[in-house]
């Protein structure tokens, strides 16, 4: 498997507004989509920065992902998306080699993205999603 | 100030060789630069994922910054690093606005990069490193 690039950081904040108009404001930011997932408990924002992406992730409850993660961990870095050219073949080489996973299919993200997350446990303690613009 | 794009993502790891194989083996990283570096405590690989990059990071004792991480949080994400033109010019416009920071000078970093780093507060949570090409 070969991942093309870093498609975005994911980040864990507080106050998506404020957030926004943080990383418009320190690094030049441009929001690029912003939307909310109640099924997903998450109110997010995407925003370029330059040639980059950072995806900025409020929650909509403490019973939520991301709600949790705040409750432990409070805001920052939450994970790293490696753009790939298909999701599918890449769980399912993946897979083959023994690299433990979240989600065994691909599965519909944010902002139209076909997503998929690799287990932390196989990165070293990071969160690592696999995306392709679907 | 204006970021171009996202230079690296800094990873604390507890094994470098055992970290640098898992990158190359699940993403098909390459392996791009190591160095030891005494006198910040730290050993690290520079590895491109496609365009991107990530640094990992491993400790040379507890009482360096990466020790000092590990032993709080575990391996995981530790800071990311935005690309800009000029760190210095860039550092007196975010001074200029207030924005607090852990560098006020730029200093050599790894790798010969100029460096400087913002503070976490700054970045809800996030520690965010500038970096140009020195």
């Amino acid at each position: 498997m070969e991942a093309r690039r870093i498609h975005h950081l994911g980040v864990a904040v507080d106050d998506l507004d404020a957030a926004v108009t943080t990383y418009e404001r320190v690094l030049g930011a441009r929001l690029e989509h912003r939307e909310t997932v109640p099924d997903q408990g998450v109110e997010a924002a995407s925003l370029r920065v330059g040639e980059g992406r950072v995806e900025l992730l409020a929650s909509l409850g403490e019973d939520t992902p991301v709600g949790k993660f705040l409750a432990k961990r409070g805001p920052g870095m939450h994970h790293v998306a490696y753009e790939v050219a298909d999701v599918r073949s890449a769980l399912t080489e993946l897979a083959g080699e023994g690299v433990e996973l979240v989600d065994e299919q691909p599965r519909r993200g944010l902002f139209g993205l076909e997503v998929a997350f690799l287990h932390p446990d196989a990165m070293d303690g990071v969160l690592a999603e696999l995306v392709a613009h679907g």
